[in-house]
């Protein structure tokens, strides 16, 4: 098949690749569209980067410069399937799920182990099991992003974060506009999101931000008073010893470079949840007193299991998130180097989708 | 009255200070014991760093150069009631209570703010409203560590830690000997209590750790395959997918140095939850990368609340916590700066206690 397959020298060529074969469990599928993730990006301009993290995190580090076909945010029509199927889904039906690849093979995640070939390729292999159906018709670009929205949708129920709570987002790539409209999709308010970028500023209150902020010119921490959040741990104790417990914030650190998490544990109200969904792979510089004394707690959150994966294709294919307001840009294999480029832009970019 | 005042060249002296004087709501007590808090000797030996942390953190910072009484750890007697008081407690009634200063001159820590001088004098103001009889004719230097031990049953609250998890205690001061004492009290285990003092490892196994680790020969990292925590995000998932919910981890960092949290979030398996409850004054590096891929959740925890005091208190009392355990000495106000001297030798003390 012809696939975008990595290089050693940190980008990508498209050029044929073996057709992969699906074992015990599995399904043969064509690409119909594949999400460009951040991840991919900086996987690609930082493997020793990529593959610390993974070393580090427990996981097995595989090597973008031995080649290896990423894309993690895919839809699909099934083509054909393995030995040992139920084979519920008719061929041909269009399909999408969470990047999780099992199989006699080992497992790892589709689009960065190199048995589970990802969606920057013509054909990809899928667990049964995690394969669901696009339901209501759902243009499959639109069902690739899935992915990213149900990473989102994960991070906002990791956060606990209570009906009175502040939202605050930090960053208007796909995972942070994602949480503003995993947000929204719940009638949740207030939801601040901040970005540089005008356009992404744009797409969030498309998505029902409440309000939008430039960083250049004001600071989202400027806002705990006029919201009624005590910013110190004392104040805050006080008004709980008072019987009027004080409204509390979550801030969604969806940035992930050196210097955010600072800032963030900085401008933080005492008792506020911050979410670390950006990840940031490089060494940060931190103040854990200051954690520590405003009783901050800070939760990462990676990736979505199958149950929230499914939750958000129904929230997209019913209305309720509307994921296609984020694609910016179409392109197919033989662009997507140059769309790796593009996305460098937050200007112009949000989110660019692959048809193979 | 007498106190031990702490100077502008970063020591104490003892000295004569104007008694302070019960507002409304307040009480007059004498102080019959009071312990030693690792915060004051940070405090006392680098100002600048106690005072930035409580500025950034939306604290008013005193300054410990323009002379503060400290001592936050008490027990003491009420000598007389100031006005607009319920005056429920005979005068000459044992009690303590969280320090929580509340009234007219504005709220503030008990032996931090100048406006309530803390327990290294002989006389100290509380709030009418937060004081607590001792009870059952519990020794003073005892009841007084009902403050370290309830911080930890508060860190160990905040943790949501689950009946199966391991738990791992880092740094066996008070507060790391707290936390084994309260996950013990509620019947949890394992707990796994590391420290490089052998002295703090016999406490912490008295006071019913499962097991006790010396860092310097074998690494609490190491325990989890045998434990049955999987460390990696993809094993955990993995595993929750196959409905066998994974074991989880909750680490307690009492050590609060840098470097350590690094450690820890190195050493930490997939989905943990990390207490932080030394107070790492300094700058700190980690890697936020790690943390995310992983999904820890790092959880600051700072002082406790009245309700989590009197529980505490009464556990105590009731001899579920053997507070007085961590006792390794007793001084007078005479001996308070040589005490602070001694606590930087872990591995001769634990908890020195100040009857004035």
């Amino acid at each position: 098949m012809r696939a975008a397959l990595t290089t050693k020298d940190n980008t990508m060529v498209v050029t044929e690749v073996p057709d992969p074969v699906p074992l015990d469990g599995q399904l043969l599928v064509r690409t119909l569209a594949c999400g460009i993730c951040g991840s991919d990006l900086h996987a690609l301009a930082d493997p020793e980067a990529f593959m610390e993290t993974a070393r580090r995190s427990g996981g097995t580090p595989y090597d973008p410069r031995d080649g290896l076909v990423f894309g993690h945010e895919f839809a699909a029509e099934i083509v054909e399937y393995g030995p040992g199927t139920r084979r519920e889904l008719p061929v041909g039906t269009v399909v999408c799920g969470p990047p999780i690849g099992i199989g006699p093979q080992g497992a790892g995640i589709v689009g960065y182990a190199p048995m589970f070939p990802g969606g920057y390729g013509e054909y990809m292999i899928l667990n049964e099991g995690l394969t669901m159906a696009v339901p209501n018709g759902l243009d499959p670009r639109v069902a690739a992003l899935t992915e990213p929205f149900s990473v989102a949708t994960r991070a906002v129920d990791r956060s606990g974060i209570g009906a009175d709570d502040v939202a605050v987002v930090l960053g208007l790539g796909p995972i942070g506009l994602g949480v503003v409209a995993a947000l929204t999709a719940r009638g949740h308010g207030p939801v601040l999101a901040v970005d540089f970028s005008a356009r992404r500023r744009a797409l969030a209150a498309g998505l029902g931000a409440d309000e939008v902020i430039d960083p250049a010119v004001a600071s989202p921490y400027d806002r705990w008073a006029d919201l009624d959040v005590p910013v110190g741990t004392v104040d805050r104790m006080a008004a709980e010893l008072l019987g009027v417990p004080a409204r509390g914030a979550v801030i969604f650190e969806c940035v992930g470079v050196p210097g955010v998490l600072r800032q963030v544990i900085e401008g933080a109200p005492a008792g506020a949840t911050v979410m670390v969904v950006g990840v940031c792979m490089q060494s940060d510089r931190i103040e854990p007193g200051v954690a520590v004394t405003k009783e901050l707690t800070l939760r990462g959150t990676f990736g979505a299991y199958p149950a929230e994966y499914g939750a958000t294709l129904h929230a997209i294919a019913e209305g309720r998130i509307d994921a296609g307001s984020i694609i910016t840009g179409t392109v197919g294999l033989d662009g997507v180097a140059g769309a790796f480029a593009d996305l460098a832009r937050p200007e112009e970019h949000a989110k660019i989708v692959v048809v193979p």
